[in-house]
């Protein structure tokens, strides 16, 4: 249906021979000065479809030849299996390669970091725990199980890993859909560790198939907005331990969450929690404020939230606040993480939409990760191997659903403690989770009267940190759309879901992507002064006009069958147009199309292309195409069409086709 | 998360101020012999994102003013209302323009074009009811009330209006879904015309708001995959009436419809009706093949159709064949269009489901009947005003949908035996709109005996036409991509649904320009011998390096969240291996990104450009931009990048960055 039928097309290319005839005499001498044409022309066929994507599989899924460390691979004579294996262990676990050269010296900054890491990561952990509707216990599973896997696996120095707080809302958020967790906890719990399973299991086939690239689509902006937004729910979340309030909604928006509390706060609520909380998070910011005007200090904002639940547990403990409405952790089980293979379902109803949250959670863990890791690895002058990690984390997290773990990944605030703290290597996670495995053992007795208040107030301490107002400024300044994205994900984590913010962050940042490499652009060019160069009129108003001669550049990636028939539509009114003004003024010899932006083309571009000769060759206007880029001319080659508009029309150069079109008129006008 | 803390912002702008200190007089320097970078660096701002907007708008929704006849417009001075309001008329029914010169001699064509378009409208009206499950009549109606109004709005001359065998298909395939024609055809028939209603005024819509790229979002080849798989889909449907099946399903896909067969064929069908059908198959067949090699009797395969109806109707007639098992249509409500204003339902509970059949039954009419027009009209040399067109389209569907039709649009099959038969302008669609209400007052009862398989015979011998195996085969010879997106489509109406085959397609088309436009691509350029030209490697092996410096050309229209990484990551990890090279073989001074392919940047892009430009200079290694397009040099500036790397790093070409390498080298060893 998009093509005549075949009779039409005969009587067309009737019409076209003579036409043609008529012309190709003009065509001979069109062609005078085009010399690099064959350069264009007879360059190699590009890679084949087949051979392309069997490249690009090769590429990605069997790299381990160039990647493994240059000591093993240098030699160029063949190498003993066992050199193979143990380059190929060193791969996976660089521990490995720099335990080696570990020394003492390191281990007392390790030492000193993980320490101080350890009296962050224990409250963090809880309140975390708490946030993802889970019991105290599985945030500290969490900063053991990990964090070890990590530390033997990983690339990355400073990062600190064990459960954050924008994936803990995502798993509350989407698995209390499926299950109500105060309703049936057990099955929630089970959820969650299937989650985690699954969550790994992505990071670590993300990392064997080198799919890096995944964790890069969604856009710088999107990420500030939608932490911005998860910060904002977060702390809403907050309230529920602040207040003392013990019905709360299972949801996350802001409308829902502010009428669960106005609804408690005519109700019952507990005034107590809320002024106990607000005294130990002023404390917090307090000693934060200190750390960051006195960097010999660093260690005081590190300690503060350790030193805030000893006091108020104290505090709890010798006033029996909690018989006046104090909310406190109460018992919870101690010891070694427990197994929860038998936990993992595989056989239930939600076995698909857990798979599918694994995935989201696998991808905001591995952006929160590689993000972190990579700024402090810049700073130390380090580069972070993207899909290493991904295959760390996912190893982790797959241990970790068999040890009681939820999701864990790397955090933000304590990677910064971590690097202030001096460590030297990701040894400061094994102290870390050693001190947080003695802990379990022995100190979760302690924590019975530690006040719930304490740790939401830990948790708002750590959340300006995800709200970057400088750069959504930044953001705004430079780049409306961009800005969009992020106002999109921002308010789409504020007001309807955590999912709906992804959403529309990822939908905002595509649409535009596609948008911009459809639009169907096309720049005047002009000839800048005293040289052979040709630019945007727009852009460079200096320019001068070619008289005669009407040269234009695609401005869009594609010419494809989303622009094809606009820009084939403004050339053919141009032409008729200039056709109208009846050879009065100048007459056009020529339109130039720059194709240098244009790295494909489609079957309907190729078909534009050929109207577009074909109409303007009834107008006795020549067509040249200039730089065409390597796929492009190939496949106009394939296409037939450079058969049929003939060699002379293509050029390397504007320069040429100018000098071409130039003198095929002075020729014109002597006849 | 994706930037760190302020604080190690801070540590690292420490560092990097001294490293900037020690490389300033080197990258004095470096500027020697940029001459034209202030070309680039004084562009002016290009429009807003605001005033963009609003360009857009004013250029899509208020064109009136350049598009209304030139005779009307071309007068400087100002005009009275009447003319005004004369050429808005005008621009709205073109009939008024042409109508003027309208001739007898024209007429006499027309006259006969318009009785042959009748002679095989009729009978595929009444097999395209069949197909969508609706009584003979509202094909028929769907012949004469849209016609009429195309023909004083529209602007192809040649388009044949009616109902057609794609869009039946759609309307059933989807309708179907919601309400069992078989079981409440009443309830069928008023969704079928409020999806009507809702497709004109989507077409209106499209019209109004200039929204003619809406079309173009199925590709050509996703149009030949989906054309092909429909006429298969449509020709299985046709075994119902050729085997005088009675229990049909509604499903389309091959599958069920073989099923449904097979079962048939166990229970109860009737031989005779397929001998029928076939035997008149084969002689429409044999008339067209007749009529493709003798020109002059053209007529002949056009009236093939009429002649079987009126063969077949005598002969059942005659041997009162229907009573041993032969189909027939027998009564069918003749008469003028019925009004339908009061069956259209704007508050069932399918409102939703209806506007979005609607939605798609407007963009696949708008698609054949655009191409199908376009090509006609470039036959003809002129050309078609898309947002005419469909406005037109959208009206008739409007009107039509209030007088007991459905959606109709300019057919394939009739629009080329409107050709043929010389048609002047669209009053053969009026010619035919007559004789059809004539035909419906007078000549619906002598159909009564006509056989249903004869209908089937006439749709099926339409079929071939709308599969088109050359095309194919050349799609798959240029690009295998796109062929991928033609066989989706293809499989997909065919093992699926309709609705997922269009899926398929547009989904595949996309999913290719996004790959397509986020694929980071990086050339290495070389000089062109004895040219100041610079191109890639591979495409013209020819090229030669330039010693010392490293060019590289980005191959992605956008730099964006999608690719930034890993081409930052390309770039550093060569500069890494450069530097590992401990400048033995040839000490490398500068990297020069060719950004001229580069059409957008977004806060990532200039995140990555920025972290670059900090890593080379830790290596001690330039950085030199070229030919940055104006958005790109724009975002740049407003970003601080500009600033931050120093205006000597911009250059309008390759060829003067190289200089200012070669001459800031020659420099350095000096020293």
């Amino acid at each position: 249906m998009a093509s005549p039928t075949p009779a039409t097309h005969h009587a067309l290319s009737i019409d076209m021979s003579d036409l043609q005839q008529k012309q190709s005499s003009d065509q001979q001498e069109f062609q005078l000065k085009n010399q690099s044409a064959k350069w264009v022309l007879n360059s190699p066929d590009p890679p084949g479809f087949g051979q392309h994507m069997f490249d690009m599989i090769k590429k990605n899924v069997c790299p381990q030849r160039n990647s493994i460390p240059s000591s093993a691979s240098s030699s160029p004579k063949k190498q003993p299996l066992s050199s193979h294996v143990i380059a190929l262990l060193t791969f996976v676990f660089p521990v490995l390669d720099w335990g080696r050269d570990y020394k003492a010296s390191k281990f007392k900054n390790d030492l000193i970091a993980g320490l101080t890491l350890a009296s962050l990561s224990i409250p963090q952990s809880i309140g975390y725990a708490a946030l993802a509707n889970l019991d105290p216990q599985y945030g500290l599973y969490g900063t053991v199980v990990p964090p070890l896997i990590y530390s033997v696996m990983g690339t990355s120095r400073e990062l600190a890993i064990g459960p954050v707080a924008v994936v803990s809302l995502l798993i509350f958020s989407m698995i209390s859909k499926l299950v109500d967790p105060t309703v049936d906890p057990v099955s929630y719990r089970k959820l969650v560790f299937t989650t985690t399973f699954f969550a790994g299991c992505f990071q670590a086939l993300f990392g064997l198939l080198r799919l890096g690239f995944l964790i890069d689509f969604l856009s710088h902006a999107a990420i500030v907005g939608f932490m911005a937004g998860a910060a904002i729910v977060i702390g809403l979340q907050q309230l529920k331990s602040l207040l003392g309030i013990s019905h709360f909604t299972t949801k996350t928006d802001v409308v829902s969450v502010l009428e669960a509390v106005a609804k408690s706060l005519h109700t019952t609520w507990y005034p107590l929690n809320f002024v106990l909380g607000c005294s130990f998070l002023i404390f917090i910011l307090i000693t934060r404020f200190i750390g960051k005007r006195n960097r010999k200090l660093f260690w005081l904002p590190a300690i503060s939230p350790v030193i805030s639940v000893i006091l108020s547990t104290l505090i709890v403990y010798l006033t029996r606040a909690d018989e006046h409405g104090i909310k406190i952790i109460k018992h919870f089980k101690g010891g070694l993480n427990p197994s929860s293979v038998s936990q993992l379902e595989f056989n239930g109803p939600y076995l698909g939409e857990t798979a599918k949250i694994g995935f989201i959670c696998a991808i905001i863990a591995l952006t929160e990760a590689v993000a972190v890791g990579r700024s402090f690895a810049s700073i130390k002058g380090y580069n972070l191997d993207g899909n290493k990690e991904m295959l760390a984390m996912g190893c982790m997290n797959i241990a970790g659903s068999m040890s009681s773990c939820y999701v864990a990944t790397g955090s933000f605030s304590r990677t910064a403690v971590n690097f202030s703290a001096g460590c030297q290597s990701t040894v400061s996670n094994i102290v870390m989770a050693i001190t947080v495995f003695v802990s379990l053992q022995l100190l979760t007795k302690l924590l019975y009267y530690t006040p719930l208040a304490i740790l939401a107030s830990i948790i708002l301490s750590a959340l300006p940190g995800l709200i970057d107002y400088n750069e959504a400024y930044h953001i705004w300044k430079v780049d409306k759309m961009d800005f969009l994205a992020c106002a999109g994900a921002f308010f789409g984590v504020l007001f309807a879901s955590v999912k709906i913010g992804l959403l529309v962050a990822v939908g905002v940042s595509f649409g535009r992507l596609i948008l911009n490499s459809i639009r169907p652009g096309i720049e005047e060019l002009g000839r800048l002064p005293e040289t052979d160069i040709f630019c945007d009129k727009a852009q460079y108003p200096g320019v001068l006009d070619v008289p005669g001669v009407y040269i234009i550049r695609l401005n869009s990636g594609s010419f494809c069958f989303a622009n094809a028939s606009p820009i084939k539509e403004r050339i053919t009114r141009w032409a008729t147009k200039e056709n109208e003004k009846e050879e009065g003024n100048k007459p056009t010899n020529g339109i130039i199309l720059d194709m240098s932006s244009v790295m494909s083309i489609d079957s309907s571009g190729i078909l534009a292309l050929e109207e577009i000769h074909k109409k303007l060759l009834l107008r006795n206007i020549h067509l040249a195409i200039t730089n065409p880029r390597w796929k492009v001319i190939h496949k106009l080659k394939l296409a037939g069409f450079v058969d049929k508009v003939g060699t002379n029309c293509i050029f390397l150069t504007v320069n040429e086709a100018v000098d071409a079109c130039l003198s095929s008129r002075s020729i014109d006008n002597c006849l």
